[in-house]
């Protein structure tokens, strides 16, 4: 972290919210003309030359792009662009037995990236494992060290974004570990610990499919079956860091017991350790999800079952979501979505059967993140923490 | 509506957004100092400065209050206020079977109220007795009927509040009626048509329990169940004009059938007319609500069990609610409510079953809301509509 650095956080710290809406509005849509800008954030257009100077002169925002000819007379319009290079963000995203990370330019390019196993959940032990992470990150940046401004790190489970501390994590076995002190006292620049859907939905919401929507969620399956909210512009974080945690809404049988101890969760019924666990029960031995995979895409009638019965669920929780905060927009994503076809008639048909009215507008659409993708939505909530 | 109405309309509907949030803080928060004004919208004193001016010069904020003093040496404080009297709105709840009407000043204060009864659903005759109800209102306002600025309706069901258009109210019986065209050429300000709880959340965002809380939820419960949600400092309108409809989560067996023609819905077990059915099947003959709610407080197993199932399923809703968007603070409402010691036990139960993690933190509080406040409601989306 340099003094250069530092001014541009502090700059970025301190500014009024119309720079904040101005900059975002630059970062999300570059290049883009002042008058444009103008018009998405509702600011005049003396109030959004006002919050350009200042970026420019922190070499944020680059103004001397070639004009544009509009094919109209009179003055060409000068768009503004984002310095994509100006900032340099880590994204590190922990997943149960492996990091993925990657550093960012400012628009959450990838410059590289990179992956550790992880050999054990002891909080200091992962800590350490995102330090070497992240020097290794810092290798691969070609003359841009000196630009790097904030790591992002996203965890699944209950995580207090403000301060950093994994309240509730099922995954890493943790209660009550503060990974943001942990790493703040070995990493110089801003740290940002986020769940890890919101991180992705914090990307997808700046970078990716979720541009330009005034509301969507993503609902991840796989291993753990979640959501993530935007709605009126932010992400949904819930008062006390919990939102978007379809997972445990009790949408199946009492019968079906959930690991996380309650009863009739989505995720009890959905999630690939039940998946797998009704496949093994019904053949009277342990299979692995990548042979109960096969055997349904085979026509065997118990992992064909199991399938089902996940989709049904995880569609009565997509309309669950759709009925209560009408999004414009689902993105179903997760590592689950490699196998969509096993979970797709099902849960339409389900998702068809209990959304409400005409919140049945809202479209659905699949979309394979790469763990890289969860990684850089990790590097998008800290440079977000650097701007919001 | 005359034209001093127009100018201030007008005003407000043209202003900026800086000068939005200036009026809605001093609106919900009178009398307020300038300092404080800066503080919560987060805009500079010249920019509030800036903002105050016009609202001023057209008589909605007065700035000639006596100043406050601070106590400490300098210039003492000078307050501004909004001034209530300076626009009357009429907010009308339609009910089943009857209209509840209440005129408002700005604050939504209650100037006068009245009833009538609803005699047919047919949409010209309902709008006709919406007129009248009007009529009768405009008769109580002693003096002030030149202000009359703006007339909020609220109803049940999915309603496009930015066309007026009820897409579909199974309490009315109506499919795609345009209420709102109907009122508008039938009396001369601006017209809002608004989902009720929607409208009854607006309310105690701006005027209520709410105020002050970064986000909350309404659960209404009785002849139906629903919610209105707050979130990021704006009332969660649905993309597609449904949200909060958690009356249809499919939390129950499937066993149980709603009259929304779905299987395993809330309102198939918890809704008014569910319990009724339950009360009458055990019984073997018809028995009205009042007298279900009788049996069960003396004890009667089917009356009591119809209420406790009711509960536990309510419950599971809002731990839905609080799972999915994290809300501050939870406010149960509705007709229900005045019975709502046959719920509590199994209500509470069973959400502390379901809720997931540091979600439980969420304040649950209970606030029996009469038909004016539903009215006030009304009054509270219309006075929106002038201003954000
Ligand atoms: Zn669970
Ligand atoms: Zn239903």
């Amino acid at each position: 972290m340099n003094d250069e650095t530092l001014t541009r956080t502090t700059l970025l710290g301190a500014s009024s919210d119309a720079a904040t809406r101005v900059f975002t509005t630059i970062l999300t849509r570059s290049p883009i003309s002042r008058t444009d800008v103008s018009r998405l954030t509702g600011l005049s257009q003396a109030a959004v030359t006002k919050a350009v100077t200042p970026l420019v002169a922190a070499g944020l925002v680059n103004d001397s792009l070639d004009p544009t000819p509009t094919g109209l007379p009179g003055r060409p319009v000068s768009p503004v662009a984002v310095v994509p290079d100006a900032v340099v963000a880590l994204g590190v995203k922990v997943n149960v037995d492996e990091l993925v990370g990657v550093a960012t330019d400012l628009t959450t390019r990838i410059i590289t990236s990179d992956r550790l196993p992880l050999l054990s959940h002891d909080p200091v032990a992962v800590a350490d494992a995102i330090v070497a992470m992240c020097d290794r990150l810092q290798e691969g940046l070609g003359g841009l060290e000196a630009r790097l401004a904030c790591i992002g790190v996203s965890v699944s489970g209950d995580v207090d974004s403000d301060t950093g501390m994994v309240r509730d994590s099922a995954l890493m076995g943790w209660r009550g570990v503060d990974l943001g002190a942990l790493l703040r006292e070995r990493l110089g620049v801003t740290i940002v610990v986020e769940n890890d859907v919101r991180a992705l939905t914090i990307g997808e919401h700046w970078f990716g499919v979720g541009l330009g929507t005034g509301s969507f969620a993503i609902v991840t399956i796989g291993r753990g079956i979640g959501s993530g909210l935007h709605l009126n512009g932010e992400v949904v974080e819930g008062a006390y860091g919990v939102a978007g945690e379809i997972g445990h809404l009790p949408l199946t049988s009492r019968d079906r017991l959930c690991a996380c101890g309650r009863r009739g969760c989505v995720e009890a019924v959905a999630a690939t350790d039940a998946i797998v666990a009704a496949v093994s029960a019904a053949h009277g031995r342990a299979v692995p999800i990548g042979e109960a995979v096969d055997l349904a895409r085979a026509g065997d009638s118990a992992a064909a079952g199991a399938f089902a019965e996940a989709g049904t669920v995880i569609g009565a929780a997509i309309a669950s979501v759709v009925n209560m905060i009408g999004p414009e927009l689902v993105i179903i994503g997760g590592e689950g979505v490699a196998n969509f076809d096993l979970f797709e008639g099902p849960l339409r048909r389900s998702y068809a059967e209990h959304v409400f009215g005409s919140a049945d507008r809202c479209r659905i659409v699949v979309r394979p993140h790469t763990f890289e993708d969860w990684a850089r939505g990790a590097a998008a909530s800290a440079i977000r923490s650097l701007v919001v």
